[in-house]
């Protein structure tokens, strides 16, 4: 068996343990991540999917504020650090085989979105016939902040 | 320029075209999937996280009806084809770099985790001391359904 990636995770155990016990065993994928899903604490809207190796997730865990491992950039990143728009973590759940995270958070700044909306999912996927390709429609797409003004360049 | 897996799908372009355009260029990571998703369109509730291959996103495209990719077990799935725990799509969101998607569903049955919980987040990550092991609690966990009864051996 793996020994687990810290000392505040255990080991993987049986389908059984994983799924009905009460031990924390987070499953990173061959990359040493784990998605998740982070959610308006107070609205319930999703507002964006992270990725976080296990570093990240101590820190979470330490912090109480989301961290998170950038695949794009192959670092680790404080939601927030640039922008300012900090997480703080409500509540961490796990889902029943433990490879999966969702995250309630307060949002210290408007918006979640590099792009300037409060949630990443600001469109919706249209069928405008059997084979014709798919379209997108922008659905609460407002911006509440200027990405440019808080990015500069970079996103986070 | 990879081109699209399915006619559905439009070829990945610009930045600048894949976040802020209305053509569908989802991206599929190494091995083929994208991760989605699932929350109740009623309560707001995360029920579940799972992939799609290509095919099971043109499967759910049309016919309105949530298929996934199962990466365990190696082969395309309908949600609910063993239990009739189908899931109706009421509306798909795609992120901003569209390598995730949200689906908002009707379910036609009473839950949508496999150990027959309503969702599969039924256990909160809690802190017991800052070196301890996490430990979990559950939470809104319930069973609605009897998974020995509605699945036998075989999840889905």
């Amino acid at each position: 068996m793996t020994p687990p990636a810290s000392p505040l995770f255990s080991p993987r155990g049986s389908a059984q343990e994983i799924e009905e016990g009460e031990t924390f065993a987070p499953k990173f994928d061959a990359g040493g991540l784990i998605a998740c899903v982070v959610t308006d604490s107070q609205t319930g809207a999703v507002l964006m999917v992270a990725h976080m190796n296990a570093q990240a997730l101590e820190r979470t865990i330490a912090t109480g504020e989301a961290w998170f491992y950038s695949r794009s950039r192959e670092k680790l990143w404080k939601k927030g650090e640039t922008s300012g728009h900090v997480m703080h973590v409500a509540e961490m759940r796990v889902d029943c085989d433990q490879d999966v995270l969702w995250l309630k958070v307060d949002e210290a700044g408007p918006g979640a979105c590099h792009t300037g909306r409060r949630s990443c999912f600001y469109r919706v996927v249209v069928r405008s016939g059997p084979d014709a390709p798919l379209t997108l429609a922008f659905r609460d797409d407002a911006r509440v902040f200027d990405p440019a003004k808080v990015y500069g360049q970079e996103a986070g």
